[in-house]
């Protein structure tokens, strides 16, 4: 599957993203900064400062964090509301990014047990959060990621907010594209987060910037996070290429989710029309969707590759193979509007 | 205090570093690097190799990993030498990083029993290290900076490294400083390193890049090494900020050492000509000194602060205080060249 790789790599527009990761990235970021702004200094300083403050606005919270990755932020908010209650045990999803990317560091790291939630090719239901037993905290994922981005209604994630006040469980906003999730809601930022205790925000995921997260919650919770960001090794003598560079893309791109949204939707609509073509969700509700092509992973990955060669614009560049189908993820961003009508008619032209 | 750092801040060359800790910092080591240039993605990717590649052969290794910080990769390390010999125990110095700057993470994620050897004022010998129980990794830190930046001579270090391998204990160097101490020893980076099983260097102290570590080892401690970093969420989509200007800065400045060190013996020479002034080591060893002040700390540093306000010089922006004298350090890079001989004989003749 190299050649799919191969050729997805040289294309000139991607259905995803923000155009590739690539140096120019950060110089875009810094082109305006004056060379003597200060830097931040292991988490004190203007430029850190500011961020935080104005994420916290955002996100409606009190306080906030700037951490260096969101697997550092989540497994630390997880272990305060667990000493908070003194309880180990904590709840989320069967793809949770805790439970399948992280080599299991919550475990490893601090012997929290989670509780998987629900089937792992859905999201979970209320019913089923009902049924847990006495825990510390439940992380819901929004959107769900690995299920294409799938998202609860307003008024489910309201129903499961009064429960979990009602049973002292804290609630963790795992948002690592809330931003993405606003569109759907018709909300802002903050209206979605007063119904958790803490939230995760990423700046690299729909906001395309070059790593980073914030972590958002109480005052107290957030000094304690501080403590553990140190404990972790995260808090470094210099964060600003990450923070400048979120805040940059942030401004950049809050205001375009709606946009990458609607293009999702129509992007998915066409790929239903084709046979052994098939979308999840089916109709996208925020800016990604999985795609999913009946066949065998090196039949469908040369076909890919071959429509990649032929029109110039990247698809994908990895399958993986389930029952009978293989799929892979598309998610919009800027450079879906630098394909023509022209290139996308041909594509799926090609398809068929 | 305020007054002392804000005249600090204010000065237009400093005693110490290589100027000020500004964004100019991060935008110098990319102004020649190409924009399309990719990104390493998930500790994968040409720009991570092939710096790991060259830090393997710098430190005399057989591998090597880039961390975001030296907390996290020293944690890390003890951690694999604990499982590794099913001990918890380790010993280090009693002012050792881990133990007075990361708010006890070596204990609080690893439970890992630090013992604590010899006097912290000074380094700690053969005869303490061969009185230590049965323990899993002994930690030395070259140099010591806590104590000025003091080195035990390379037969101390083989006499160390013989007793240790002889007695099944793994030694492990925090090498934040390694590059500075090369010019005491007269020897290669290589050549110190092969007396440990696995070295830790920074790349924002004399090297003055934005932040960054590397750990290296054999292979299967360095691999052992990238689970940890993703479970500690160290494994960034992106490292690129931090690998390119400790590259950048790591080729401006390795053969620099012996200039600042130079500096810093000729420096301490002139400070301890002063009454009530002296530094230890009374002779640096490396580019680094800690300078001390006979005199209450409100005092002194009043005097200092007059002083940088009258010559333009900062020389500290802080002062501990201790037993009827108080303390700061100088660590020689740079910006120490652009003083001029002027500039500081009358920053000495205000001293007097």
């Amino acid at each position: 599957m190299e050649r799919l790789l191969d050729t997805y790599r040289q294309t000139a527009v991607q259905l995803s993203g923000h155009g590739k990761r690539e140096i120019g990235v950060l110089k875009r970021a810094f082109e305006q900064v004056r060379d003597d702004e200060p830097s931040d200094q292991y988490g004190q300083g203007e430029t850190i400062r500011q961020f935080e403050e104005k994420m916290a606005q955002v996100l409606g919270k009190e306080s906030a964090v700037f951490f260096p990755s969101g697997t550092m932020a989540q497994q630390i908010a997880l272990r305060i509301w667990c000493d908070e209650t003194e309880k180990n045990t904590v709840a989320y999803h069967p793809l949770c990014h805790l439970e399948i990317h992280e080599q299991d560091g919550l475990k490893e790291l601090h012997q929290i047990e989670p509780i998987l939630v629900g089937d792992e090719n859905r999201l979970m239901t209320l019913e089923e959060i009902q049924a847990l037993p006495d825990i510390a905290c439940l992380l819901l994922e929004l959107p769900q990621r690995e299920i294409g981005g799938e998202l609860p209604t307003f008024e489910e994630l309201v129903a499961i907010h009064e429960h979990c006040r009602e049973k002292g469980i804290h609630l963790h906003l795992d948002g690592a594209r809330l931003f993405e999730s606003l569109p759907y809601y018709e909300k802002e930022a903050s209206e979605i987060c007063a119904l958790f205790d803490s939230v995760y925000v990423s700046f690299y995921k729909g906001i395309g910037g070059i790593a980073g997260a914030i972590l958002a919650g109480p005052k107290a919770f957030c000094d304690t996070s501080k403590v553990w960001k140190r404990r972790y090794g995260g808090d470094l003598i210099s964060l600003y290429p990450y923070i400048m560079s979120a805040d940059y893309y942030y401004e950049l791109r809050k205001d375009k989710m709606a946009e990458y949204r609607n293009e999702a939707v129509r992007l998915a609509a066409r790929f239903n029309e084709l046979d052994g073509v098939w979308t999840t969700p089916r109709i996208p509700v925020t800016n990604m969707f999985h795609l999913h092509f009946q066949g065998e992973k090196e039949e469908i990955g040369e076909k890919i590759a071959r429509i990649q060669e032929e029109t110039g614009v990247g698809i994908t560049g990895y399958l993986v193979e389930k029952d009978g189908h293989c799929s892979t993820e598309v998610s919009i961003g800027d450079t879906f509007e630098r394909i023509t009508r022209e290139q996308l008619d041909r594509l799926f032209r090609q398809f068929r």
